[in-house]
């Protein structure tokens, strides 16, 4: 990675909040970023995109957006994008092409609860989804022909599944499960949720697809198997998806690293949100070489949009892995755990978790602790 | 659909236990069976099939087993079958082919909670997935490349939505959420987990394949567009796979009937199975216009095959499903209530759901409740 892990020039972040709540949960993810104590400096730049976006002006991603990070950013912070409910000529998700045109192949997506009075069920879990985000059925190559014996429609998509992108996915994989035990090494034993050695769980759905899940796979695993001594430390064992969705609901603390394509990714990971109490606490980062940006998984929630109460953790957490696959770890999780800490107190929260308090005072909560 | 409803010539049924403890429960479903009270005449037929044959005999599926069931049966039950780990040479998945060759073009799959004294903190739901069979990526229409510029290797699958499969299976939904309210209405009220309006969710990823999940989406609506007279009574929803998961893990009870494309069915059904407790109590059934195959969703379950205590349910429901689906109402809602009367009662359950009962305890709680 090219990245200077911590030069004293302001990091220049684009700020692309979209729709519904995104315009409300990235200024409290901005705010969190600048009361950064020693923190680094940086350098914000408001950039338009999302669906409101599209309606106003016929494009949901302006070049000029693409241009700003391309050529002047080194990450992003996106809020939500509003999906239309029919179909709308012209549109296109703003999200799955900024993957793209930044080439942002790795979807990180960190999952974990915290033992609060405000959750006394809920499981006990802290695991990493690494989500292929290139390629799958998101290449978007799609036809439809009209079946000239019956006159009724067949339409066709192509899933991609390259060795390239499968290889880059898989050693993130395993990168960021050393990087895992490197961290947890840091936390008292007790509070440490994951005990066991590291762990990648490849998922796939091989039994049917064969050649296209079967690359992936041969692919994923020979990470490890050709670089035993990096590697060799951490499990490997694989899952189809369909029994991982099973599995990651009767045992989630079985899992810690958890590699998938695309499309499984994109499923797998809400399914673990609702596991952690609501999609307002899950971040993600899209990660590249040369780029990274942070994405809450949650959507722009039309229903709440605009009333203040928009959950900022997802948010705020994403921000907090921008800055980790930047190179500033140490910042990074000074955020996470003042985050923890506002979960583990459970008096302020949004009401997506049950609580009666505002975007706002969860975002003082979570600067009382930086 | 071209069944007589009931007969007086025997059914004619083939068994094809497959793998691992299919071998245990088909068994156990054909002596519910057996054992209804004036229920239909039965005609069994036992016929070979899955991973196991296939090391023997380098063929997953005989040419036999597909002729006798197209030629002399009314329908079959499937047990499970075993997945190699590592790709092998010339096999591919015989359940997969059956429903291919049989033209069973909805799999048909209920889950649904029975309160009991053995599972106090189980969710309280009852719904219906219904499962396009046929397409999406099932077609298995794969192939593989090699990108000359770099070396590397690339593959490509094709995901087929047609407009056929897609109305026949959106049909099936919404005439299920019909038949279900009928069910309903001969239920006392209180027992009844489903008091609203009949629902059909559909299940589609059209914010990212707008071609093929558009289809798919616009036809199965069509269903009920087309069909005022028939269909207004049931309200009609949709949402995107990746938040049904998360939705359905978190108020699972908003569910009546949800339909789905094949890969989608494939892994909310084994999710919605993570709710009631475990794999072994879901039932399916692979429905075409002339044949119905009754199959459990678990897999063949290697690591206890053999000890006697695999749970019965999931088939013995499956058998229900294969009479009900043959006309035979009647017999098959008995048999749903003698499970749910051991699954209420709770004292004789097998280990995966907390019990130390054997396979024929089971069956044998089953039948006396009959
Ligand atoms: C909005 C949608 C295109 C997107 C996806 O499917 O990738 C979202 O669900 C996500 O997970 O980021
Ligand atoms: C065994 C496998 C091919 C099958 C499928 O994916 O359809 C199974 O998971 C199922 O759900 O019946």
């Amino acid at each position: 990675r090219s990245f200077a892990t911590a030069s004293s020039a302001p990091l220049k972040i684009g700020l692309i909040p979209a729709d519904g709540i995104g315009r409300e949960v990235i200024p409290a993810a901005q705010r969190v970023l600048e009361s950064l104590s020693n923190g680094p400096r940086f350098d914000f730049v408001h950039l338009d995109a999302g669906f409101e976006y599209f309606q106003k002006t016929g494009t949901a991603l302006p070049q000029v957006t693409i241009d700003t990070l391309k050529n002047e950013c080194q990450g992003a912070l996106f809020g939500a994008v509003s999906s239309p409910s029919h179909k709308v000529a012209g549109y296109s998700s703003p999200i799955v092409a900024l993957r793209k045109h930044l080439d942002l192949y790795a979807n990180v997506r960190p999952v974990a609860s915290v033992a609060s009075p405000a959750f006394p069920n809920q499981k006990v879990l802290d695991m990493l989804i690494i989500r292929e985000n290139t390629e799958c059925l998101y290449i978007k190559s799609e036809r439809q022909e009209v079946d000239p014996a019956t006159g009724l429609k067949v339409a066709y998509a192509d899933r991609k599944i390259s060795e390239y992108a499968s290889k880059r996915a898989g050693t993130m994989a395993f990168n960021m499960a050393l990087t895992r035990q490197q961290l947890r090494e840091q936390k008292p034993l007790e509070n440490r949720i994951w005990k066991h050695k590291p762990r990648v769980t490849i998922v796939h759905k091989s039994n049917v697809m064969s050649v296209t899940d079967g690359l992936w796979r041969e692919t994923v695993r020979a990470v490890k198997e050709d670089n035993p001594e990096k590697y060799g430390g951490v499990d490997m064992e694989e899952q189809l998806v369909d029994s991982m969705v099973y599995r990651m609901f009767r045992e989630p603390e079985a899992f810690d690293v958890v590699v998938a394509p695309n499309l499984y990714g994109d499923i797998i990971s809400d399914g673990a949100a609702a596991l952690v109490g609501s999609l307002g606490v899950v971040p993600s980062a899209n990660v590249g070489d040369n780029f990274v940006m942070g994405e809450p998984v949650h959507g722009s929630a039309p229903d709440i949009a605009g009333k203040g109460i928009s959950n900022p953790i997802a948010a705020i957490r994403s921000a907090g892995l921008l800055l980790e696959h930047l190179g500033h770890t140490q910042h990074a999780l000074k955020m996470y755990d003042a985050v923890d800490a506002v979960l583990a107190d459970g008096s302020i929260l949004t009401p997506d978790l049950g609580g009666k308090s505002t975007t706002n005072e969860v975002v003082e909560a979570v600067l009382k602790h930086l």
